[in-house]
């Protein structure tokens, strides 16, 4: 931590903040340049973060020197991590395609969408249960029935599900049903939720939130982590911009950056990244050469009829189409569909 | 809802669009011209809205005539309304100012604040007993003992209590100690929380997301009102954008706004809009001269011991010094402090 | 300057950026801390800052010290610069108010104008002779024309002149007739203009770029300062966000915090803030009480046949209206209108 | 055009603005619906867009029906531009690669890495000697030296050369030695630059302004469509987020919804739009898998020594490593690099 002091700092300021690093057990070092004093503090960031440096009189600013996250840091751990969802691997040199409609409408849509991602070789069904929506009055989702038809169709296809728990209230009913529990982006910073869900020994899916840093999505991930549970999957979706011929921007840079800060794996979504079903293959081609170990997509087979997201949506044949011109893709990087 | 067609529409696409139209029990309104052909639909535009137009065949764009809020809208209701909240009335001549600690850390402690700030003339005590922190090794607040200590405060003082709700399953909790909920920046689309508090009969502080717009803002809002709460103050608190010399960008051109879209009371807090301490005289005077119904500030009596937001915390005296500085502000608008 | 390095900084890194910075005549101090080494640099910072100190190797980051402005900051300057335009001095206690069509239009209407904003209490006339326009198709200016009425209409009413010079080789021209030289906001970091109005003898009004940190508008400044103008007046008028009910983000913040880094006058432009007349008088409102020296708005007999900006333009009878508001609240804070 | 009005817009007003319609020779459709009446305007958009209809008394909003940009769009061309420079064709089949430093500093370090990414497939050499620089004290660029430099390296290596042009007094001697004149992102709104080099006979690069919508950018490419000049290449090179850990947000979804938009061809700058160098590679192949014709990327020799940009420039080796992994990734997407 460094803390740069004002240019009229007095000696019994920059005393007093020197006593406090020292009854924190940690060590300063004072710094006099020609325009500013600087102090540097060795020791555990940690305890010196939780303090509000900048109240201090005579402070100026204060600079970390650490990243704030641990567990879920490169520097924790070296390799890549493998997370395992029933069985499906994700991190690991097979790309992972989740795919299926925005919200479970009925189980025979359901079916058919699910059989038809299957064939063309997406592992994961996507489909949710309970949703967010912007409007008190839009459809909000068949709640348990609805977790019921993903597991029916499971059982049929095969498919892993994942699916969205919103409320604290409901993980352990989502646990029951789903393979892996995604947490939206409007929850990224749900701490409660972000605890429940680290608790839980099922996989997470933690989606980034259209203004969160890459730094609060990875601290968020350390609520997932530092709860005990490392089964934890990223997913960059698309941040908030002044952009609005696009849903939301899709921020590819924050695959290779955060494949660097950290051991997790990452995918995107190129549905709600784009908010246009047309520009949803060039953008999971965009996100593969990137180094994304997966993919999360919208497929409705009536995409006119779907009660949520129907614009974003992929017919099952143009997905089937993406997943052939994807495939190419993949092994130029080194990886396989 | 106004349906612009691609250039390349066929009659067959438009005439499936009519049908849809039609088979809702609305009536649509076919004009060509010179470049495009666009389809004008009438009726109730909320049947219309839950439908993904954007996804038919020969459609370029859909636009919408009406807001999506009804409840909230000064169309709804012509009058400012004024929230109760235990005899303090918000959204009336007089500007409520609530003040307090961010965090409650001892009881000794909130009740020197406490006095204080009742004594500048604060009416409503806010603190934090349930903290939403970045950080899973940050202080996450005292819970039920916190909650506890405000209500000890209130009794000495008069005081009424602010405080927030961060779960749905502490909602009745909360609700037996505070005298006004409040749903913060992370959870304004928190949408079971949003449920929940509009369920309860104490009015609800909803604070504005970081990154959402005024129409998401008053569509949260829409959720408090149309589960029973019209006991709502919405909270302009900064929105986040690329300035980072201040910790958010506090818009202050939703004031007006608001209040000529909405008949709900509008405060303003200047302590997360600007992330310093001394910035907060300043832009308090701008929120009461915008036409803020009151103010939520951060008053801390030893910033710098402060478990959380110290930066941004007034001293009491500073506090004082400014609730003197803007009787003549709040005059000079035909207001009172 | 601070320079962290990575974890797995070799000794031969340090090394070798130490003798750089030797070579640079600066001193190097090494602080080896648990997790990583920091080398403090102390000197001139300025001679750092042009090394792209981030390329070497085994360096994670670098974080600066000092501030990249000198003419500009506080700490060059303590007491407030004050601006004579003309024998229109602002910066002082008196409140300076431009104001004006968009666009010179014609030589009747601009009297009209000028005429009413002189009776309600304005003392300078804005109006734009070069327009800078989204479209190419859009009206682009009368040129050297209008700058011959904005100097027709000073003559007749004894205001006194602002308006927009867009190209360097106009410099010359728009120095003849106006009393002061706006940089508009998308010229913000068009750095050769800058020079150029630093050269000249007018003072400046230099805008805000919609999308420029408030550092980036210093340095903007420090150009035309550092080039020999000291007479350069910075305004405020709204950022790019992702807010699109205004058609900008008024920053207010920027207000205090200019006067607190900067000796020069702020004033605010509320028209561009906000986009739309009717929140331009809570808006002037509320800058006057955050600090603000002066404001810019735009006034036009009949906004709907502007040919440009007409939106947010206010009716002569409008703006005598939000004067006779004004002059309170500038009371309440000290100042006069 | 549609003109919708307000609740309480009186039937003398609704005729206003018939009649105002009528005059410019435009046809209007009254709509009324239940809770609003529209106005629905047949004709030329262009004719009403420049009439401020917001301000007319009774309307609540104007809807654009058209895009506001003809000569760039899609509907006007069907085909891909292919933008010839100097015999190198940006648009075609070939990935075209523009690579080099960010300044020109000297001649025979320019010759060295113009050798190195010629060797390595780039077919195009960039490097500034007009550079737009945040701070007044930043090197600035050797001006017609630097131009003469680029030359030279031409003749020897057989290179093109793109260098920016930032005054309008300055396009006649960037002409004279520029195969392709670079507009960037801070000019892109610097309408006097756009007018002049849309009068050039050589191509344009035009990059899109840090906080630039793509119907703006569009717009400007526009101005130099409509001046004569066709040749007229657009370059996404990142928007300004509250994203900080990279320079700036790589808008990958611009390459697929511009070619979509429009016929020109899009290259991509992940220099810039990441500031990183270890990112550049994966969001070069990136910006190949999402439709990109070409890639301008910054390659010095010695990036502790660049007199700029620096921390974003590649080593010759790692460019070399970099293109010879593109080249699979360009495959893959039918093309070659």
């Amino acid at each position: 931590m460094i803390i740069v002091l004002r240019p009229d700092a007095t000696k019994k300021q920059i005393d007093h903040i020197i006593e406090k690093v020292k009854k924190l057990g940690l060590k300063s070092m004072v710094s006099q340049g020609i325009e500013r004093t600087i102090i540097g503090v060795i020791g555990e960031e940690d305890l010196l973060r939780v303090q509000p440096l900048e109240a201090y009189p005579g402070v100026e600013k204060v600079m970390s020197i650490l990243k704030p996250y641990k567990l879920v840091s490169r520097e924790f751990k070296k390799e890549n991590s493998i997370v395992d969802t029933d069985g499906v691997k994700i991190g690991g040199k097979k790309i992972v395609v989740m795919a299926g409609p925005c919200s479970v409408e009925n189980l025979e849509g359901l079916r058919k969408i699910g059989r038809a991602v299957k064939a063309s070789g997406a592992l994961i069904l996507r489909g949710g249960a309970f949703k967010p929506r912007s409007s008190p009055y839009s459809f909000q989702g068949l709640g348990e029935e609805g977790l019921r038809y993903l597991n029916e169709v499971k059982k049929d296809t095969g498919l892993k599900i994942v699916t969205e728990v919103m409320d604290t209230r409901d993980v352990e009913l989502v646990e029951k049903y789903a393979d892996m529990l995604q947490v939206g982006a409007r929850n990224m910073q749900n701490f409660n939720l972000l605890k429940e869900v680290g608790l839980s020994k099922k996989p997470v899916l933690l989606k980034r939130g259209i203004s969160s840093t890459i730094k609060e999505f990875l601290m968020s991930a350390e609520y997932v982590l530092s709860n005990g549970n490392f089964n934890c999957v990223l997913c960059e979706r698309g941040i908030r911009t002044f952009e609005d011929s696009t849903r939301f921007t899709l921020d590819l840079n924050a695959v290779p950056l955060i494949k660097s800060l950290s051991h997790l794996p990452v995918i995107v979504d190129p549905s709600h990244g784009t908010g246009k079903w047309d520009l949803v293959g060039a953008m999971s081609r965009a996100a593969i050469a990137a180094g994304a170990d997966g993919l999360i997509v919208e497929v409705h087979p009536n995409p006119e009829d779907a009660y949520s997201d129907g614009a974003q949506s992929l017919l099952p044949e143009k997905f089937d189409a993406m997943m052939k011109e994807l495939a190419p893709v993949a092994k130029a990087v080194g990886r396989e569909l």
